[in-house]
């Protein structure tokens, strides 16, 4: 770990709204746009950390919410941290467990100091305000630390969603004071909530704004939402987030999610597609998405992609993944999501590099295309 | 593949009655005492292929029954063979299927013809003969084929244990004729039975040798019996094959099995325990098992083994083990079939070294000692 690099953003090209730069960390350089694979409990499933890293991923997210249950942050921190935990020596984020707390937590009761609820694992309930969510970030050691928010599922009440944004802003400043001046390279992110009421998005990321974070992460969307209200959220909130400062949609996406987000200024995705639908069988391929389960494939003596950076990719026949996938074999699922973290990670590569030669529309709408026209039938 | 090579054996050394020598094949060498590791049904159960070579593994096992059922021989055939299916280019062994049909499938009958008998996938009807085991192995293009042969769980009637016997020698000669004058490179193993009965043993042994085999396999044992039952039966039978050819103890075993036995004369074997046990969270060390899943390795920050071949071994703290484990993480199922098979493979490559160097005595005692010693205590 340098010790001697700080937080920074730097953007090296625009194209329209698109934007390309690199984060520094303390633990090194994440190129932007960037992919994060999620490692919710400390690891990616079915996937090595090195396999991780060949991929092209500069940065991983891990879930605190997981990580505070079991094994613990104390434990962890006194393991020497996340990064040493889990022998991954590159960038991490860590979100607040908010969101976990929402989704997979029974009995909680939000109010004013926190979140009240029970452990999924073993029922034990667990207080998590502001200032616990920034302590166990910081136990965890992450790079990039997210405020405590509350994120509702939409649709949702107006009212509610108005409620719940005031007092993710309220839960903003907590965080940001209980932070404090960060250690060196360490970075704190607020999150833009305000489901989809346009002058309620607004207000969050102007407040957020005057709040000066290091990043501005957009909450609350693909929760359940057509593509279209996602995309036109992040059309009115982009404008009002500090420019100087990388912007984060979370929990997006698709790849084609990724191209319009990219396209609407956004700089860092997080997102277990990659890994889910590998270990379903659903790889990703530049010919679109293929779905290994599939008897059209039982006979196809053709790897996914014989041009692929993947060597999953390249070394294997679809026929072989597909039964790898009908036996129930855990290769299969390993090998899927290798082979889709590569194309997450080649995608976010080809994005970079369009973005800076200026035509990142051609370069979507070839993308596209290529999906458009589908897997090349077998011979 | 090197189609010039043809099937041989050599040996190099012996120390009182083990053997240190290599067996060749159309796809290249395997020294020997050796280690298959089993890829059932054409994978290793969380372990990619490139794992298993870098463990040290020369040849691999799959099975035939699996293999057979799904995706089928044929299937297997027109996709180029076995080795090109899996993306393995190394020696191969297939069983004949017999042992997967004795223990998996419902509604067998064994009969002079072959032993006919219900999928375990889907029911239906399957009939394997001697000639039938013979024609599915070459389908798949192993580099070592087995006889069919009828296996008894022990303890067995000995009425049963002699018919089964006397039957499997019969179709052994079946196989025999079958295999014929075989392609180049390629071998076919007799297998004696005859269960916990010294004189049956012998019997099958001498009629198996008279036959002309290119290797000779001991089979059913490590079926339930008593370890000193199976190195009795050892002693009895290995005398009696051909010291020219290799001898392969099926299905066995544990360190401790496959350091008795190899000082007994057996120069091959195959288990599923390095993947089982390390899906289920025990370690083979250097200091005897480890289970990581127990509570005493939650905040213990040491390696499995420091001084390890195996990254996995030296990369990751117990702690990490134990977490990942007790979050049903695959990658701790990955990382301990890793650690597992490169145990086995130092194992193999400390035994061939001991017999070359006429010390196995020496060797296996130290081995024993160190597992006698255990774990080091967490500071």
């Amino acid at each position: 770990m340098d010790q001697e690099l700080h937080f920074g953003f730097r953007l090296f090209s625009t194209d329209r709204a698109a934007r390309q730069g690199e984060i520094t960390t303390a633990h090194g350089i994440v190129r932007t746009p960037a992919f994060m694979p999620v490692g919710t409990q400390g690891a990616l499933k079915g996937v090595h950390w090195q396999e991780v890293r060949e991929a092209g991923a500069d940065i991983v997210l891990a879930n605190t919410y997981h990580l505070m249950l079991r094994p613990g942050a104390e434990r962890i921190a006194e393991l020497g941290g996340l990064h040493r935990f889990i022998n991954w020596p590159h960038p991490i984020l860590t979100d607040s467990g908010g969101f976990q707390v929402m989704s997979l937590a029974d009995l909680r009761k939000v109010d004013e100091s926190g979140v009240t609820f029970r452990s999924h694992l073993d029922g034990a309930v667990v207080e998590l305000s502001p200032e616990c969510a920034i302590e166990i970030q910081a136990l965890l050691g992450s790079d990039i630390a997210m405020q405590l928010d509350e994120c509702l599922a939409l649709p949702a009440d107006p009212a509610e969603v108005e409620r719940a944004m005031r007092l993710s802003l309220r839960w903003a400043e907590r965080c940001k004071r209980a932070f404090g001046s960060a250690p060196a390279g360490r970075a704190l992110f607020g999150i833009v909530q305000g489901g989809d009421r346009r002058e309620l998005r607004v207000e969050s990321a102007r407040a957020l704004a005057g709040m000066e974070f290091d990043g501005y992460a957009i909450g609350g969307l693909a929760v359940g939402e057509p593509q279209d209200v996602m995309l036109a959220t992040i059309e009115e909130v982009v404008p009002h987030l500090p420019a100087e400062r990388p912007h984060y949609l979370m929990g997006v996406g698709t790849p084609d999610d990724i191209l319009a987000a990219v396209a609407r200024g956004i700089d860092m995705f997080d997102c277990v597609l990659p890994t889910r639908n590998g270990r379903h069988g659903l790889a990703f391929t530049r010919f679109g998405p293929i779905n290994l389960k599939n008897a059209r494939h039982a006979n196809d003596a053709r790897p996914l992609d014989a041009d692929s950076r993947c060597p999953a990719a390249r070394d294997y026949s679809r026929a072989y993944l597909h039964h790898l996938m009908k036996a129930n074999e855990m290769l299969g699922a390993m090998l899927l999501s290798v082979v889709n973290l590569f194309y997450y990670q080649d995608l976010m590569q080809g994005i970079r590099a369009a973005i800076a030669a200026g035509n990142l529309v051609d370069f979507s709408g070839m993308i596209r295309e290529a999906w458009a026209r589908g897997d090349i039938a077998p011979l």
